[in-house]
């Protein structure tokens, strides 16, 4: 288990599955042909902006640390796909201004500004069937239920969706820890939860493994929503490629402001060691997700 | 091949079918005891605003007129509430102010009338992972990933949502009757046509049966969406519980205004008789999918 250079080791992880990632949308997107063109550009201009990844690349370490062969990989990269739809297509959907009125994501206009609302409504809707469809078609059979069932039950209404409704509702309004919590775990932690555990199922995993691997990306979630609290009270929309400090301005409950910053940092750390300590079991093969649990805590966007 | 007074066998089918899946979604928002009440709520008020029910309608006959038996009709339940959510979910994302801004739907104020724009746009997002999520858990582990890929082919890029761009893109544009059909082909005929596919996959059918029902749901799409277009021009509001006449107000294409009010009615006609000629080599047990053919052509709203 390497403990040198964790960050640089998490950017060499997260570049490469990116890569690959980046490499496997083009030829996704290739398959539509036939769609209207101006659709298939909004979508391609947000599920290609970059990001870090994070979600795509939880998913094939998780595949890997449980020891997924060729066909798992597939099945893999297949979930990192579906996976970073989803995702994307939340903040298409969260950036409108019906929701949180962004114009800034990823350093670059939101895909409102540039396409309209009404297509990047249906942009979103859009990348939601295609990260199911793209499940159907290219995941092993086999996996396919088990994975359909973990994204769409961690994206909907007791998940992401859930999540975003609760945050919505919490604007102005005190929560308490244990609600913010819940708030998060729903919003950010289900779907960085069921990325580890699809890579997981992609591999084929034990129920140990499953467990491991879930127990890790329940902390990493937390902590990273913590960091993503704090990041958005200490930095610059120029480091962030967001907007910043808007936690505040619309009246948001985060950790810093109910534990304080410093409180807000140890609790990061606490759950970086939770979530490492998950791993335990796993020799070097989980020294990918140890890397990354790193990364999340230790980001400066 | 019964022909008398095929409206009534096809009200009563609606009818039956419509009460099957009321009781069925019942129990699947009962499952969401987690998520937010306030968005299932404003998912509940969608999705039992009542409505003809058509599509989960086609499905159940379909696996019906294949010989699905009791395993078979569970996952053509599962396919029937999947398919109406994500058709009930593009209704209401279709109704917000950024889209077409309706504001009466089945009668009654639509979603974000009565939830507002942001809870309307989540609980449209909810209603397509609750969809791919019903699949996945509720249907037979074998047609799952067919039935996944069915269900989200046609309501992405290439199904209902490009469609839906199309007819966004062809306002006040004068379309060719070859471009009107595309557009309809994908906005209504992908999800139609699905809706008997899905039926016959969770029958286990075979592949000539697949081929005759796909043939029915592609005539039925066409005749569906020619009676649509008649009935904005020759229906009132209070008749069809939305608004009419916006097509014209809105400059879209639609048949009449192509072909005029009496050859779109004939070409409905000639749909009905191409949609079950397909079926002739089913026996009665296709007597239902007959008379909600004739329904679809029939009906008065």
């Amino acid at each position: 288990m390497s403990q040198a250079t964790p960050s640089r080791d998490a950017l060499g992880i997260l570049q490469k599955d990116s890569q690959r990632l980046v490499d496997y949308f083009k030829q996704i997107l290739s398959r539509y042909a036939d769609a209207p063109a101006r659709l298939m550009e909004s979508i391609e201009y947000s599920l290609m902006a970059g990001g870090k990844r994070l979600r795509p690349a939880l998913v094939l370490e998780c595949c890997r640390a449980c020891g997924g062969d060729g066909q798992s990989q597939t099945s893999a990269l297949a979930s990192a796909a579906a996976m970073e739809l989803i995702h994307t297509f939340s903040l298409v959907h969260d950036d409108l201004p019906a929701m949180d009125n962004d114009d800034l994501r990823r350093g670059r206009p939101t895909n409102h500004k540039v396409f309209g609302d009404a297509m990047a409504i249906l942009a979103g809707d859009a990348m939601t069937t295609m990260a199911f469809q793209i499940l159907a078609t290219d995941a092993a059979a086999h996996v396919v239920g088990a994975l359909v069932q973990e994204l769409a039950s961690a994206s909907g209404p007791e998940g992401m969706i859930g999540g975003q409704v609760l945050d919505m509702e919490g604007e102005n309004v005190s929560l308490s820890l244990e609600q913010l919590q819940r708030l998060h775990r729903m919003k950010t932690g289900a779907l960085l939860k069921a990325s580890c555990r699809m890579g997981a199922l992609a591999a084929g995993a034990t129920a140990a493994q499953l467990a491991a691997v879930s127990d890790y990306g329940r902390h990493l979630g937390l902590a990273f929503q913590i960091v993503d609290d704090v990041l958005d009270v200490t930095s610059t929309p120029q480091q962030m490629g967001k907007a910043t400090g808007k936690d505040a301005a619309k009246g948001k409950n985060t950790y810093p402001v109910l534990m304080g910053l410093d409180p807000s940092r140890r609790e990061a750390a606490v759950q970086l060691q939770a979530g490492i300590q998950s791993l335990a079991s796993f020799g070097a093969s989980a020294d990918g997700l140890r890397a990354l649990a790193r990364f999340v805590v230790e980001r400066e966007n």
